[in-house]
């Protein structure tokens, strides 16, 4: 089976390149990727196969637990699987709608430290609800594709207003959560709904023009400072391979309402550990561990309103940054926007990216027996702006 | 062609009650619907038909003048028409991503005056681009969908955290655009690409709870109190039946940056007139015409970072609201917050609204010679919380 590799539970959608035969559903062995379908046909059939991973989302947990029960126990034969550098990987589902949180105590303090000093580090409702915003659903790339330095408003310290490319582009490393069943208008998904409606997650970087963003986000929130890229990562993990990496979310205070007090709940939070690399060079280590909101409350307050779901969509947890300097995920943070530039292995310093910047985003999660599980990785690199 | 109705330009999907064949689209004539793959073939074929309008959409601006005029030459027969309440009215159109504005000056000065007195009436920004959002496209429902009444997070007037039903249901009556064509990621759709892109224009009312609202949105904008059901209409105008309809917009103070610089484009202001009835009693009659942003240039802004549009893309103006009290398309504005309630016919008063109101908005545009066009209805009603 190639190289002694074994199954990394990494599921996307992938197409050989130079041959026939299209897109289709792929499993991570090592640095091969397996033909699923072509490998488990005729036990599962195609009601869950198809050019990516939508018709599997929209199965039912029962249908998920058996193909990863299937994989598991696979032994490929060499015919299915194919190196990773002679496959284009793809988009792994289409995203219906696209939510982004704002889940790290640490960042939203650091932000309202940095954007409005001398006021309270976090808005009023923050303790009390996982804050969140509709993100542009058409414009989320898979990893490895190009982020344009996007235009836009922005007021300069004189306080013209100007068009222009972003002077300050910045990336956010986050974790999102796809969901593959849907629910019903009109009723709220509770706490232990989550296993029942979310198949898993991916990594995402939520690129943000942070000029942009000052400019246009009062009263109505960040819009065209994020709809130009969100990069997902090209595999998504079910939640099936992290039984190991389930952790107590941090001590809340304030008491949280009913429908987000999870004392007397399984433990939601991730013991994921991120890495954010700026052109190969790790500059921060964020801890997803530390995160004030899981990832069950942020879809039982997604729902609460009686919002329903949809198979494929995605909500992702905000930028995870740690308590310590080194942790965080954003380069507003990093840098304190700017004013204390990171200096890169070649001598180059960064306040935001430079045209040229490479961002790889991966992460490993505790997996069986002290082993740790690769999530895989989110990148992508910044091409000029078409307006020079 | 059954009493001797004309047809009115309004495209939808409709399914016949009780009988077989599903959906398929419709136009209107009169208080029939016209039964349009049937009606036109062979002439204009399956590339275009469908359930419903989204082939129409996805095809270029060049057929949708062929089909334009193909049913202002048809001479249907009664056996393509159906009694308007012997079908099912259906989404017209599967939305991609939705996206609200905030247009209208005198509402935003409204909701200025209401939410924060004694600041200024208008954000900094408000006035050098077209302020907006996404919303949840995954919520949009088609007319007459019931509304069930939302639950949320609100803080009492005392500073209590409580979550229960909205004590402060409100509607928004707005205009809708629906772009057909795609543009490229990375590319900016400029002022004059407007008719390269949209198809047509469509009735929203965008539900509120106004509590949830308040709480929630600092600082990234609205979220629950928005995203439990934006109501659409049932019908589709396309641009090319509103050829009267063009205006110029209200001046604008300060001058534009060029790429929302309008001065020496076509009139693309719309001079519609929508009708608010709640419960049958006309509460407002919001004129677009006075919108300060046009629908150019909320598709020039939401494109100028590079993002990319997909065909189904929805996006409103924001509530209409004109320069008069008895012109404000929201409740939040028409009773002051509920300070000042409306007395309906019937003696009972409104602050919002309650259980088993019914919100219909009506609109027309001028049409040829002196005439006023039709352009559908967006009609809900509230249904109590789940939560008594």
């Amino acid at each position: 089976m190639g190289r002694g590799a074994s199954v990394t539970h990494l599921y996307g959608s992938f197409e050989p390149l130079g041959a026939d035969g299209g897109a289709r559903i792929g499993v991570r062995y090592g640095d091969q990727v397996l033909d699923l379908a072509a490998a488990l046909e005729p036990d599962l059939g195609a009601e869950v196969m198809g050019p990516n991973l939508d018709r599997l989302l929209a199965a039912r947990p029962h249908l998920w637990q058996c193909v990863f029960d299937a994989v598991a126990a696979l032994e490929p034969s060499a015919e299915h699987l194919h190196p990773l550098d002679e496959v284009r990987l793809l988009m792994p589902f289409t995203v219906a709608d696209y939510v982004d949180f704002y889940s790290s105590e640490h960042h939203a303090r650091n932000l309202g430290r940095i954007l409005r000093p001398g006021q309270p580090e976090l808005p009023p409702n923050w303790k009390h609800l996982p804050v969140g915003y509709h993100g542009r659903a058409g414009t989320v790339v898979v990893s490895g594709t190009d982020v344009r330095r996007p235009s836009g408003q922005r007021r300069t310290p004189d306080g013209d207003v100007v068009h222009g490319p972003t002077t300050r582009l910045d990336i956010e490393a986050e974790v999102g959560f796809v969901v593959g069943v849907p629910s019903t208008l009109g009723e709220a998904v509770p706490l232990d709904g989550f296993r029942d409606h979310v198949f898993g997650l991916c990594l995402v970087n939520d690129w943000s023009a942070r000029d942009v963003q000052a400019w246009e986000y009062q009263p109505l929130g960040p819009f065209l400072g994020k709809s130009f890229a969100t990069s997902v990562g090209a595999w998504v993990t079910p939640l099936a391979a992290l039984d190991a990496a389930w952790v107590a979310p941090p001590p809340r205070e304030p008491a949280l309402l009913p429908y987000l007090d999870d004392a007397t709940a399984p433990p939601y939070g991730l013991d994921l550990r991120l890495e954010v690399r700026l052109n190969g060079h790790v500059v921060a280590t964020p801890p997803f561990a530390q995160m004030y909101w899981t990832a069950a409350q942020q879809l039982a307050h997604l729902t609460v309103n009686g919002a329903s779901l949809r198979s494929g969509d995605l909500y992702a947890s905000g930028t995870v940054s740690g308590s310590e300097p080194g942790q965080r995920g954003s380069l507003i943070e990093l840098t304190w926007n700017g004013t204390e530039p990171i200096t890169l292995p070649d001598g180059t310093v960064r306040g935001f990216l430079d045209d040229g910047d490479e961002v790889v985003i991966t992460a490993t999660a505790p997996g069986p027996g002290g082993t740790r599980l690769d999530l895989g990785e989110v990148r992508g690199r910044i091409v000029a702006s078409r307006e020079g």
